[in-house]
């Protein structure tokens, strides 16, 4: 008895230690090598978790979930590690799901949380099945961890001959697990949760049975009545618009209660929502006394800064960032109204942003697993083919800006299946057309034609075959990365021969009955520009007639303004862009956006921009494509870009488009690239990497302690090191 | 609140009705068209299944899950089916899992558990998803209803465009739903349990601080101890032998508690075991009034019957039926005590003998679904090369007896990806050997190799490509049948080519490196015979060279004596046969077996027939594959077996091999096929498709009312007609 009480204490005493410990390292965030994490099957949590996070979307009260293939992670996963211990350790177990626990293959009876691990050399293995949620483990001894050195399987074929002999021909596969940031014990991946933090109606307008609260600006998260009593029939209407909270019968989304409460009780609604304005309405003898909300949100860090001298152009900035917090979240979503679902090509453009912005790694690498699920692919990503290409360019980018060659190498195997059923679907010239089951999406755009072989369609993959080739090379897979880059060139030379026009100066927009068409359109003519496709030549002439030529039919959605804007200033048209987002952007703020829309035409009026997919309310007021100002801003006015991977060269090239000054800071795996500009200096201060400085100035710019070249008349280059600060005088042109 | 009161008198009555009707017909087994079902994504529930059996298994104590990939079902399905209404109608809808529902495509606010459909043409549509259980959906109205003809999609790729419209070119492949006979609304599938019985021990020997309990038999389910009290430690240690009971250190499998109850309680262990004895052990103040169990079965029914004038024989036959019982579960298994797992090879002689015991066919499909389990495939089934291909063949014996094109159909495309991961595995000379990742089990046997390409593995090959062929042609699939039926012959030609050894009068073994060995071992020859790969004359060589002949070495599992005793009935050796039977089964019954083994020397003596895989009782006791001589005494000396598929057309061979009489019922999809024979007097009663009487005669035989053709010398053919009894009276050789 006294022994067992001891024994208590001492582990309170553990139990305490460990937690001043764990507080400490988040204060510093030091000490990551040596901290124990829930690990899994990579992928799986993934997958798992963009499940859950798929199937919460509603429309005015009924499930809606998405159309294509959900997987599914293994249920039945085995994890091992080998360990050379010093000394016996103590080791605790947390596990999700059924399992069991081997010492060097020998079993322990029952369902250990606690085994202790001889000095030596000893493998540690963990088997779990889990059908509801993702086989998981957490292992913490003194030096005993889970992390990602761990290496699991799901199929470990640990056959025995009949004299009880482990087979040693088995040939099991083993990689590495996944894993996150879920470093607490007693918070197992299933548990995971966004976390919340209250907030306050800033006006609520009493009406008779019910009320409308404004919550001051778009938001996102649960709603929670105060006080709430009596039998009746209580329903909330949620708006983007006022309009459409008031819509009882049109609002896209509502929350429809039975209550019979006879005293007063806080309720809080089952499912996060996206408002800002709820329109309340009770019958019966109900009684509300106030209302909140609880605000959901991910737990990313701002890096990324940007301000200019242009007060509506900053506001633009401000708002793009709230908007891209809000679809911020388990994924990079598309629109926290609807379709709050994980769509390759939207998710492709947040990545970008948040290079910029957050350079949050593990959303992106999360967002990547959880599109391209398991095997075997039966659709393209979201059924899109355009949007199976998003998901290659996606690994293409995450490589350039974070230099993560494990991720890619990891993730080789998932790309190569994808690219192998993108492979079989070519037409007998080698092209991709709509064959069932395909969706063309490339824009929401009128009469925009899908039939044929689409240049735009091609153009993507052949990007992707280069994104292959690139990482088939990262893997050592290297008869894989000649063949994919023969294609890629192979297939580059096609859609210049196919598509390119004299006459028109530009792509054709596709080729239908194997021949060309004389349409004309802006999307893979602003691609091959920042895919650098074209000769100089042919940029100018596409620039000239097409993307600055008012015949060619307007881009409506922020989506593929984003590409044509970068088109733009990669062609350095920075000036003429900040008009185009001044009036663009700044013209939904001129209409009360407090986030950025999934669609804007100036030329509609009132409640017309809430209308889309024939319904009043279907457009959603919050979508993360509308947030691209972000990316334009860092990456083509403050201009810092990586030239090798995670920023190990990089080139800083502020441009001003028009503005008196611009500053900000743009973060990269291993700080911040500080960038200020003005018309008479420029600073520049990194932490990261070797950069190169690159600007234009009219007289012989000057800096102490820099050495300053000049590469042709006017234009002048500063190798920036790592932590110091240069500070250029020059005269901008 | 009267008319609540009437509805639900109403309500009530409606629901007895449907109760007595339901009643009724069970009883007389009739209106099955009309009563509604459980339905799923076809195969879902069989794996989701065979998830939750198979990781049930424990060894002392510890969770001993399978070493293959466990696969899963779909977690989002979409159900619909098209009805035309003459009248309105109201149906209730039960579903496992988040769903929404939709009448033409138009949803309905939450999660209704009744609808009203229109009169006319309508389609309705239910969206499920679920992560821990299969998505599966319940629908009753008086002519809506879920059963087979359902279509069902894991995506359904709905897509919109931007003004709302569903996309008409999505391309979606629906399928026919799973299901089976689950037609309880309120017992959804995932609460799916076998029944249970309560049954006594036989036998209670009280010990100091515990006893041992005998069921009198080996016999499978849940301990119960009645009357528990104290508090302390109260283990089972479980025995299909006494010794194995008794042997606290070394038995299999176990249970052990730590209770405290201050009042008698009854306890039930939570999983089911198998054993005969079972021996327990408290401490501390325990108490345990007496002890029970619950004997879990599958219900289906014994159809199947033999009896002959020999009461061996007799015995042989049911205790190969009880262990076939004990091994039929949600699946077919291979042993009660271990596995408990769905191995290919053991289901395949699981299949045939239900062919002739319960002609069960859902455990059939379960089964094979089960084991085929999801794509991509990465392994062989179970791992083992010949597990793969059991499973094709247990596809071509399923459609030969039953005649069920339709889940020949439903498969097929499961059967192509399965070969396809075979056909990619061959080897430069298109044979299959050893690669990484395979297991070439062939038998339990000392010192049998498995080096190079082993001939017997070429033979399975090829009937998998014959499978294949069939199976194509079934299914429609006119290209692929012919080149399976191409690959299957240049394959048959070049296992004789390589393997046939004319010295030898038989298939060698192996071939390793290029040479054929020396080595003749009985498995290629066997199989080569009952498969009919050989000529007349090859046949009789194999028989004399390799069959009867005691130089080649012994098989000693049923497993394996399975095929042996299958050949030498082939050739007519049933005497032969009867006497092996009697030596072999009629072996273990003179051991006292309740039940028959996984494996049996007769040089072993005392405790060492219980030991295996270097564990003094690692064998099982009760085994499917012990359980043949159900499957050789229905199909070679009742002599029943089908001549086109379901037994359209179907042969009656009568064999006495040395007897005096048999007599039995042979099952058919359209009912039993009953046999008399004796040395004068063969009887044959039919109620499914024609067949052919055959047998051999002394004198002339005469029947009343009977064609008896001579078919050659002393060769009789009589045609069987259903519903008609025939009687002939012969004089046998």
């Amino acid at each position: 008895m006294n022994k067992l009480s001891n024994s208590f204490l001492k582990f309170n005493y553990r139990n305490l230690f460990v937690s001043v410990l764990m507080v400490l390292c988040c204060m510093f965030d030091t000490a990551k090598a040596q901290t124990a994490s829930w690990i899994w099957y990579p992928g799986d949590f993934d997958i798992w978790m963009s499940n859950v996070m798929q199937n919460r979307r509603t429309e005015r009260g009924s499930f809606f979930p998405p159309f294509w293939k959900m997987d599914s992670h293994y249920v039945l996963v085995d994890f091992h590690k080998e360990f050379d211990l010093k000394k016996e350790e103590e080791v605790k177990l947390y596990v999700e799901g059924q399992y069991n626990v081997k010492i060097d293959g020998q079993a322990i009876a029952g369902f250990p949380k606690q085994i202790v691990i001889p000095a030596g050399k000893h493998k540690l293995s963990l088997k779990v099945y889990s059908q509801d949620k993702v086989p998981a483990i957490f292992v913490k001894g003194e030096t005993v961890m889970s992390d990602d050195s761990w290496l699991t399987t799901f199929e470990d074929k640990e056959w025995i001959d009949a004299s009880g002999k482990t087979s040693d021909k088995s040939g099991t596969t083993f990689v590495s697990v996944g894993s996150w940031n879920l470093t607490d014990p007693l918070t197992p991946p299933s548990a995971f949760k966004l976390p919340v933090r209250p907030m306050r109606a800033t006006k609520v307008e009493k009406r008779k049975d019910g009320f409308i609260a404004d919550f001051g600006k778009e938001t996102f998260g649960f709603i929670k009545l105060h006080g709430v009593k009596g039998k009746g029939k209580l329903n909330i209407y949620y708006g983007e618009s006022k309009e459409e909270a008031q819509s009882i019968e049109k609002c896209e989304t509502l929350d429809l209660l039975e209550l019979a409460l006879s005293t007063k009780k806080d309720t809080i609604m089952p499912l996060s929502k996206a408002f800002r304005y709820i329109n309340t309405a009770f019958d019966g003898d109900i009684t509300v006394d106030s209302v909140s909300m609880l605000y959901e949100y991910a737990q990313v860090t701002e890096k990324g800064s940007f301000k200019s001298s242009d007060e509506e152009l900053n506001q633009i900035y401000d708002i793009s960032k709230y908007t891209f917090e809000l679809n911020t979240r388990e994924f990079f979503i598309d629109g926290i109204k609807r379709d709050r679902w994980v769509w390759s090509g939207d998710a492709y453009q947040s990545y970008l942003m948040n290079y910029y912005a957050y350079f949050d790694s593990p959303t992106v690498k999360r967002t990547l697993l959880a599109q391209r699920g398991k095997d075997p692919v039966t659709a393209h990503i979201n059924t899109i083919m355009d949007y199976s290409f998003y998901w290659f360019l996606g690994i293409y980018d995450y490589y350039q800006y974070t230099g993560d060659k494990k991720f890619v190498a990891d993730t080789y195997p998932r790309m190569k299946s994808l690219m192998d059923y993108v492979l079989n679907r070519r037409n007998k010239d080698g092209l991709l057309e709509w064959m069932p089951g395909d969706w063309i999406f490339i824009d929401w755009a009128d009469k925009l034609s899908k039939e044929g072989e689409v240049s735009f369609e091609q153009l993507l993959f052949c990007r992707s075959l280069e994104t292959m080739a690139m990482c088939a090379e990262l893997s050592n897979d290297n008869v894989a990365a000649a063949n994919y880059n023969k294609l890629a060139k192979e297939l580059k030379a096609k859609i210049f021969s196919l598509y390119w026009d004299e006459n028109k100066h530009a792509l054709v927009h596709s080729r239908i009955a194997g021949q060309p068409t004389e349409n004309v359109t802006r999307y893979a003519n602003m691609f091959g520009i920042f895919f650098d496709y074209f000769s100089p030549a042919q940029k100018l002439e596409v620039k000239k007639h097409v993307l600055l030529n008012d015949q060619i039919n307007k881009i409506t959605t922020p989506y593929m303004r984003f590409y044509e804007l970068e088109a733009l200033c990669a062609m350095g048209e920075q000036a003429y862009v900040l008009k185009e987002m001044k009036n663009y952007w700044g013209g939904m703020l001129k209409l009360g956006a407090t986030s950025f829309w999934e669609e804007y035409n100036p030329d509609k009026t009132g409640a017309e921009h809430f209308a889309m997919y024939g319904r009043p309310f279907g457009k959603s007021l919050c979508h993360a494509w509308g947030a691209s100002p972000i990316y334009l801003l860092g990456k083509y006015y403050l201009g810092v870009k990586p030239l090798s991977p995670g920023y190990e060269t990089y080139v800083v090239e502020p441009q001003l488009g028009g503005l008196q000054w611009i500053e900000g800071k743009v973060p990269t795996p291993s700080g911040d690239i500080a960038v200020y500009c003005s018309k008479k200096e420029i600073k520049v201060k990194s932490v990261a990497g070797t950069g190169t400085l690159k600007f234009k100035s009219k007289s012989k710019p000057v800096s102490k302690g820099a050495a300053i070249k000049e590469i042709s008349k006017g234009l002048y280059e500063v190798t920036v090191e790592k932590n110091k600060a240069y500070v250029i005088n020059y005269t901008s042109l």
